[in-house]
This record gives C-alpha cells, sequence and structure tokens, in this order.
C-alpha cells in the first residue's frame, strides 16, 4: 500500500508512526526457521491431566507419550520392526530415502521426527522413510498393510494436537522428499504441487505470478500443503477465500493396500459420481497418504487496508461485523477479535505505545484486499465513518502504510507469543455460533475469578483468561495464560469448556484438527451415529488399522 | 443499477436502449412456473441412440425408460409392491403423504412424478409418498431397505440426465412437503432450510435480508435445495461464490436403513473428524436422502454491471479473461462465453437489434457485482479501456440501466431456447482446460461440414455447430442445433467427444451430473480404480442398493 499523505477522518486519530512498537518478531513475516523460535514458548496441553515439559526441561527430556497416556496400549496385532523389514525398506526407496534406528543407533536423527515443535508429544519410533514419489509412497504403504507395520504419516510436523508423531514405533513416513510444484495454469489459476511442497513456497511462486495461494498460517514457512490438507487447515484467508473444501479441486493419495486414488483433477466443475477427495481433507492422515494436491487461486490482491479500533462491547463487536460485511463485502478479507485483556497482555510484555490511547473492552482489526487502493482506501474511510457516527466504534486509527499495517497486525497476532510470557498458556481453538462467541470467555473467567485463582501477584497461578480469533469465521481462541501448572485450573476448565461448546452446537476444534490431544472429546462436537460411521469408514480404507493409529479414531 | 448520465468510453458505442431487443421470455428472470415452459422445446439426447421425442409427440407419448433402454433389466431382487405395503407407507405418513396407484388407479395424478421435464425419460412407478419430516423419511427408508423395495429421491424434478425419476417401479420419495426455512442467522448469513425449500424462495427469503444463495441457475424457480445439493449444481454463481462443497456447511440426511446423519453444523470451522456430509453432495440420491442442508451466505451486491464485447479469436479471449481476474479481480461474478454461430441463431430466431454493430468471432459477457456502483463502475471502465487500446477487444457495449443489462444477458441466456427453434438440440455439459476448451467446438465443426451434414437449408440435418459456457469455470456447452434426428449425426458425435474430452483430463459432466444419461460413459471422467472405490461407498451405505437404482452407480 503506498503511503496516503490525505487526512484520516476527524473522528480517528492519525496514527504515529514512530511510536508504533514493531514487534521484534512478527508471526505473518515467517521463514522457514520460524516455527523452530517457538520451541522455546511453553505451552500446556489442553487435556486435563496432559502437562508440557516444565519449564527447567531442556530438550531430551519431552514426556514420552506413551508415560502421558498410560491407558494407551501398543496394539499387538502390529508387527514389530526386524532387519528384513528395514532391508526391504532400503531395496524400494534406497539409503537416501531410510533414516534407520533399527539396525544402526539413528537415535538422535530421528528425534525431530519422533516430538512436535511444542514439545508435548514424544514417540519411540525408529524408522524414518522418505519416499521420493508416488509409486514408492505406495509400494511402502502396500508393503506396511500386508506385513502389519504401523505408519504415521508426516507433513511439516507443524500441528498442535500432536497428529504427525508416532505414540509408540509407527513408522514415520515423511513427505519432505515430494517437494516438486508441478504445474501452474496461468490463465484459470490451477496450481498442482506434490504434497512435501511447503506452503510459503507455493506462495512465493504465485506472488511471482500474481496469485495466491488460498490458505495462510501462522507456521506457513515449515508447514507441507499435503499436511495443510490432510488437517483441513483454516487459517488466515478462510473468510475471503472459503475452505480447503472449496479450493482443493483434487488430490492425489494412496491407500494402504496401495491403491492409488487418481483424484487430480485440475477442473472447477467435474460433476461425475462422488466427491471422495474430500474424505481425504481433514482426515488426518488416517485413511491413507495424500502425495499430490490440485488447488484453485485467486488472483493476488494489489492493494491492502488495515485498520484497528476499539469497542465498548461484544454487541457492538457484531454491529461492526454485520456492517463490515455489508460495506466492505467482496475486499474484507480478515476481521479479528481481541479481547481487553488479550491486549494488556501484549503491552505488559512488549510495553511501548499502543494502537489506541484509552482503553477498551474490545478491539477489532480489519484488513481489506482488492484490487484498486483508492476504492478499497475509500470504501474503508466511508464505513469507518459510518460505524464511528453510529458509535458502534469507540476509536480507531487507520494504518497509513504497510509498516503501520504490520504493527496493527502484530497487536493481534503477537498475543499467542506474549501470553507464554509468565509461564504457559491452556489453549482452545474453538467454534461458536457469534451470538455466543466470548460468553465462554466470560465464563471461564467467573469460574477462576470465584475460585480465587485469578491475580496480578506470583500467589495467584493465572495471568489471565483471554479471548481473541476469527470473528468472521466465528473461530474463538480461549486462552488461559497461567505462571504455573496447576491441577485447580484444569478442573475449572474441563470438562466445562468442551460442555459448554457441545451445549451451543460449537465445535471443540475449529482449526487444528483432533490428532491425539483431543482423541477422547470427539463426543463433544459429534454424535455416536456420526462417530460410527466415520469408523466404518475407516474400516472400509484401512481395515488393519494401520494408518496413523492410537489418534483420533 | 442506476441509470448513468455520463459519456461512456470514446471507443465504445453507447448501448441503444429501444432499439436493443429485449427477450419475451428472459431465462434468468424465472418464476415457478417457468420451468414448465421448456417442456414444449425438444432436446434430442445426448446419448447415442436414445432420442427424446420427435415433434408430434403429445404428452402422453413419452417413451418409456425402459424402452429406450432395452439393455436395462429389473432388478428381480427388489420386492413388488403389495397392498400391505401401501397400507403400512398410508399408516406412516397418513393419506397427504401417499399417492396411490397401487390400490387406485392414480395415473395421470403420478404421471408428472414418472417424467422429466425434458420429456426424455419414463418411469412406471405407482406409488409416490411425500414424507413431511425427517422421522417420515427415516421410517419410509428403513422400511423399505427391509422389505428390499427400491426408491427414487425426487427433488424439483429439473434434472437433465434422469436422475430424478424412475426406470422401472421405484417408489418415488418427492421431498416438495418438506419445505420449511429452519433459520437464519443475520450476522454470520448461515441459513438452514429444509430440502424440499425452492430455490428460488430461499433467495427471496435471503434478499430481503441482505444477502443472497451462493447458488443460481436457470431452473431456479423449481428447483429444490435437496436436490441441488445432491446434484451439486454449479450454475452462474459459482465463479464468485465457489461451489457447493465450499458453501454447504451441513447436512442432514437419511441412509437406507433409517440412520439419521447427523451433520447439520452451521459453523464455518468445524476439524472434527471426516466431512462426511461430502458424500451426499453430488452423490445423486444413490446413498440417501438429504432432509436438511446449512449454508453459508453472502452478502447480497448493491451494484451489478454488465458489459458485452467482441472479439477476433479464442486466444485474445483467453486474454481478456486473464485481463478481467486481475483488473475486475474481487467484483468479476461472470464472464461468459458466446461463439459466432451462437448469436447468429439467436438472431436469425428473434431478429431485432444485435447488442454490437459488426460480426466477431466470440463474444464474451462480463457481470461485475460489488457493493460501490461508483467504484465497479470506473473498474469496469477502466477494464474495458485497457483492453480495447490493447486490442484484445474488437468491439463492446456497457450496459447504461438493469433493462440493458437484461438484454445483455438475454444474447447469453437465450442460446439454449433459440437453438431448439428449427427441430431439436444434441447437448453436451462438459468442462475442457481453458486452453483447449474451444477447440473441441471447431473440431466438431469440421467432421460435421466433412460428413457433409450442415448447410443452410433443410436437406442439411445440421443447423449448426455451437458453443458457449461458463468461461470462468471451463465449463463449456457444445450444442449442435438439428433439424432432425439423423444416426449420422450421433455417429460423429460419439464416442469421439467424450473420447476427445478424455483425451484432456476434461469432464464429461461438469454440472449435470451422470443420471441416466451419462451411465455408461463415467469410465470418460473416472478411471476404473475410483469407479471402483465409488462402489465400496455404495456397497457401506447401501448394502441392498435400494437408492436410486439403475443409475449411473
Amino acid at each position: 500500500m503506498a503511503p496516503r499523505p490525505s487526512a484520516l477522518l476527524p473522528a480517528l486519530r492519525a496514527v504515529r508512526p514512530q511510536r508504533l512498537p514493531v514487534s521484534p518478531r512478527l508471526i505473518r513475516n515467517s521463514t522457514p526457521a520460524r516455527v523452530q523460535n517457538f520451541a522455546s514458548l511453553r505451552l500446556f496441553t489442553t487435556s486435563t491431566g496432559r502437562r508440557a515439559v516444565d519449564s527447567s526441561a531442556d530438550a531430551k527430556n519431552i514426556k514420552l507419550t506413551s508415560d502421558s497416556y498410560p491407558e494407551l496400549r501398543r496394539d499387538s496385532s502390529f508387527a514389530q520392526l526386524t532387519e528384513n523389514h528395514v532391508a526391504h525398506f532400503k531395496k524400494l526407496l534406497g539409503n537416501a530415502g531410510v533414516i534407520d534406528g533399527v539396525t544402526t543407533d539413528a537415535t538422535s536423527d530421528i528425534q525431530p521426527f519422533n516430538e512436535d515443535w511444542m514439545r508435548k508429544y514424544r514417540g519411540e519410533s525408529r524408522l524414518v522413510l522418505k519416499p521420493a514419489s508416488t509409486k514408492e509412497v505406495s509400494e511402502v504403504l502396500k508393503y506396511c498393510n500386508e506385513q502389519k507395520l504401523a505408519v504415521v504419516p508426516q507433513g511439516g510436523n507443524t500441528g498442535l494436537v500432536g497428529g504427525s508423531v508416532p505414540v509408540f514405533d509407527e513408522i514415520i513416513i515423511n513427505m519432505s522428499r515430494m517437494n516438486t510444484i508441478r504445474s501452474f495454469d496461468e490463465v484459470s489459476g490451477t496450481l498442482v504441487v506434490d504434497a512435501g511442497v511447503i506452503l510459503e513456497v507455493a506462495d512465493q511462486y504465485l506472488a511471482e505470478r500474481g496469485y495466491i495461494f488460498p490458505l495462510d498460517l501462522g507456521a506457513k514457512g515449515s508447514c507441507q500443503i499435503g499436511g495443510n490438507v490432510a488437517t483441513n487447515a483454516g487459517g488466515l484467508r478462510l473468510l475471503r477465500y472459503g475452505s480447503l473444501h472449496g479450493n482443493v479441486l483434487g488430490l492425489e493419495a494412496v491407500l494402504p493396500d496401495g491403491t492409488v486414488v487418481e483424484d487430480l483433477c485440475t477442473l472447477r466443475k467435474n460433476n461425475t459420481g462422488y466427491d471422495l477427495k474430500q474424505l481425504f481433507i481433514g482426515a488426518e492422515g488416517t485413511l491413507g497418504i495424500i502425495t499430490k494436491v490440485s488447488v484453485i487461486c485467486p488472483q493476488r490482491s494489489s492493494a491492502v487496508n488495515v485498520a484497528f479500533f476499539g469497542l465498548e462491547s461484544f454487541d457492538k463487536v457484531q454491529q461492526a461485523f454485520r456492517a463490515a460485511k455489508g460495506q466492505l463485502s467482496e475486499i474484507l478479507s480478515a476481521f479479528e477479535l481481541m479481547d481487553s485483556t488479550s491486549q494488556e497482555l501484549v503491552h505488559a510484555v512488549r510495553q511501548g505505545q499502543k494502537p489506541l490511547e484509552g482503553d477498551h473492552p474490545f478491539y477489532c482489526l480489519i484488513e481489506t484486499s482488492g484490487s484498486n487502493s483508492d476504492h478499497d482506501y475509500e470504501k474503508l474511510e466511508s464505513f469507518l465513518e459510518d460505524v464511528m457516527s453510529k458509535e458502534i466504534v469507540s476509536d480507531g486509527v487507520l494504518a497509513q502504510d504497510s509498516t503501520q499495517a504490520k504493527s496493527l497486525w502484530s497487536w493481534r497476532e503477537g498475543i499467542p507469543e506474549c501470553l507464554g510470557h509468565w509461564g504457559g498458556t491452556y489453549k482452545y481453538d474453538v467454534s461458536i455460533p457469534l451470538n455466543d462467541l466470548y460468553r465462554l470467555v466470560e465464563e471461564t473467567q467467573e469460574r477462576m475469578e470465584n475460585a480465587g485463582l485469578v491475580g496480578s501477584d506470583d500467589t495467584y497461578p493465572v495471568v489471565g483468561v483471554v479471548g481473541y480469533g476469527h470473528m468472521g469465521d466465528s473461530n474463538l481462541h480461549l486462552n488461559v495464560a497461567v505462571r504455573r501448572y496447576d491441577p485447580r485450573i484444569e478442573q475449572i476448565l474441563e470438562p466445562f469448556v468442551y460442555e459448554w461448546i457441545q451445549s451451543r452446537n460449537g465445535s471443540i476444534s475449529a482449526e487444528h484438527g483432533l490428532g491425539l490431544a483431543k482423541k477422547n472429546f470427539i463426543g463433544y462436537s459429534r454424535s455416536d451415529t456420526m462417530v460410527r460411521l466415520m469408523k466404518d469408514i475407516k474400516n472400509l480404507y484401512d481395515p488393519n488399522g494401520i494408518m496413523n493409529p492410537y489418534k483420533y479414531i
């Protein structure tokens, strides 16, 4: 966005470019190495009794998942890995495709594949396979299925629910060597990639051609598109471009018996029978392994504007959202919610100048993306004039250039990092019908206060109960920032949070999937019938149950 | 769109409001009765040897499907309907829910349910059931499954491939009594409806609230949303709002064993296990019956602009499309293609003034929809200036008001009707990668000419080979306007057309589904493996095969 000399609306204060603090580590400007930085951030699990490492733990001390979940037992129907198995895999994939911890000591080489980046889960696999082609994936799976060897498919391993690491000794099938961009049609915008292509690499490739990947998320520098599709990733662009169920035009996947599901359609319309590819979108690797993906990509917007404003109530937030949808309509690309506690905690960590002078119970960040900068700016100004004159919005600023836009975004995107400052965070990623969305935060806060757990000094375990998220998608991040682990907190959180969501027909996982972390909670969002029907599909495609076992299905 | 006094671009001629012919029957402004009008339009089937009634046939003479397809045999594993069955259904549904042709003579009452509106298919059912609730659908299906009674689910019966009428004596389960709009959330835009709600009724309901249904098609006055979802309808708004796989948030369906699939999610994000609802989108009633649908609806655009222009080559059409995507981007809501033959034939039928003065090999219609009329008009003008100065577009007009916009649309939407003027039309609804899209029309034309079948007088059976369609979705309608049925034409068309599409990885059905018409041709768009995997799903959900038998699966 070009700098604008024009004055803002009279009611709006000008952003002060020099004084707005720029986050030293903007989540949005991720680099491939960025996700690793977060390994130092301590996160408590959202499941009662499952705790991440405490603050003194070093890399070697991540608790084994099998110790954290003592009720899980290795399935004895799975074979134990032998030298013969390994020899067969080496024959299939060559040495470059095998990290062998069975016949050699490769513990340290395999360790990064056994652990998740949040340091909550650690498996005990002794074999990593890195196939380089669909044919190799097919041969590997067919053999594993025949030999009853359990496997866990792994993309960028950036998930939050432990879905991409083994629980016991499952073979890790890592897709990073299948990383070729296969084709791009500059007229239709259809991109075909291998599953192991990193999201940011694909987005950069598209940016050079005037297009954009219809998905964006914090881990884009590390996550792989196959994993994004397998976990039905949501992220920052869903409000504008919709879900992967709409944007994935086709995919190729391999079933446990080696069958290649040849559904790599590149057409926007193909109405010839069941849309089987949809089953693999969000299956989290429990049905097969996605090997290629075809995606319809929109043109990249040349103009991006960002506004940040304060509001007096959640009711006014809803009014502002409705007005933004109506008046910004086709250019609205983000409508993010932050409550006052979230902004106070970010400020407490970062200090410096806040975007708005006064304090407000709620803050929203709006982003517009369009093809004409003047038009978009005019629409956004007119929208802000409207919502301020109607007293829906109390105060607001409009970024004057991309540096200011990034600064404003940092007040939203810096929340997860800042919340970890005091010790850890209990995190829930949920979806609730908009009317009720924020009530969950208020009730959780009340419960914590009634239990005497919240306070400003070190005698209280809870620093604050925080709500923020993708308002445009009814997606709330309920986070509890804590100074230390305390079972009293967990008793207040669970099953309360899940029951509360269930009673509003919400979803206990809006974006992150179920994996291992939410394995036991699917019943809060899905009826017994739906779970049974899912199991029928699982049994149909994976009768031996070798695909990503011990997880949610 | 408000009338505009401003002059057009110098390079563009002004539209002449008085002289532009307004179609007497605009397809777009459909009414619930509209589809019936088309019953008088004769259409030949796209399958070799399957012919619709000839021009002298009256309503009673539609050929029985079982006669048109002599190779189809009634499946003897299905039970014959008895008085006991009928008595049971009357007990379940009451008299209002049963049209009984088993114990009474109800042939004429049942006739409209046995026939499709194109008069290509006629079944011999003697029983129509009209359940009024999900519970009734469940009880009916469970009983049918136990008794081995075959059924055909029926919505508005507006399909083009014979999917919603029986072949033999299948019980017709008509959904028209389940027609309640259940809820609408004015903040999130989520609409929940019964399957039998007519598309236009829902769209009107939404229009009053500032929203729009993300699907629009010619039959909207008659088609039902359950049927739209079951056939994965594409239509006019797909370019802008995407497919039903993205827009349907949830659905409720009943399996043959009476199980209610409770997947009526109203959230944009719900990442908890397999997305089973997707299987029902496009299954054409072969897995179960959809009873309720939840859809995310966008805000209605206040400004709509329409432009119509002529181009010298299909290469320039592609350039114009690319430019429109880039410059109109978020406001582009339609990019329709018409070739010169299609416009000549429309003109030959309607006479009157054409939109452009000269003749051009290709014509395109562009529609924009946005929230700000001035901005959109400016973008469209600037786009037209750009493509005309670069000589991508040869000539063009921009509608000055909604009457002119409708007139321009009528040159696109009037094509199917006008093509039938000489006798009939062979119709193919296909998808082909954009580069090759029009080549199919050219090659078909060449083949017809080489065979000496095309000419301007009555000795030639073929009037013209025509290509038009939704350029924005790579969706071509290949139509052959004919004076009479001639097996030589069919020999030229098939299997040529299907093989040609297969060799380009296209789809033999972009929008209409497979039904009975394309039953034998699925292999041209789907591999044996994919068909086998579909059959596995069919067998899982419908082991007795009672759901819509004899169709594509």
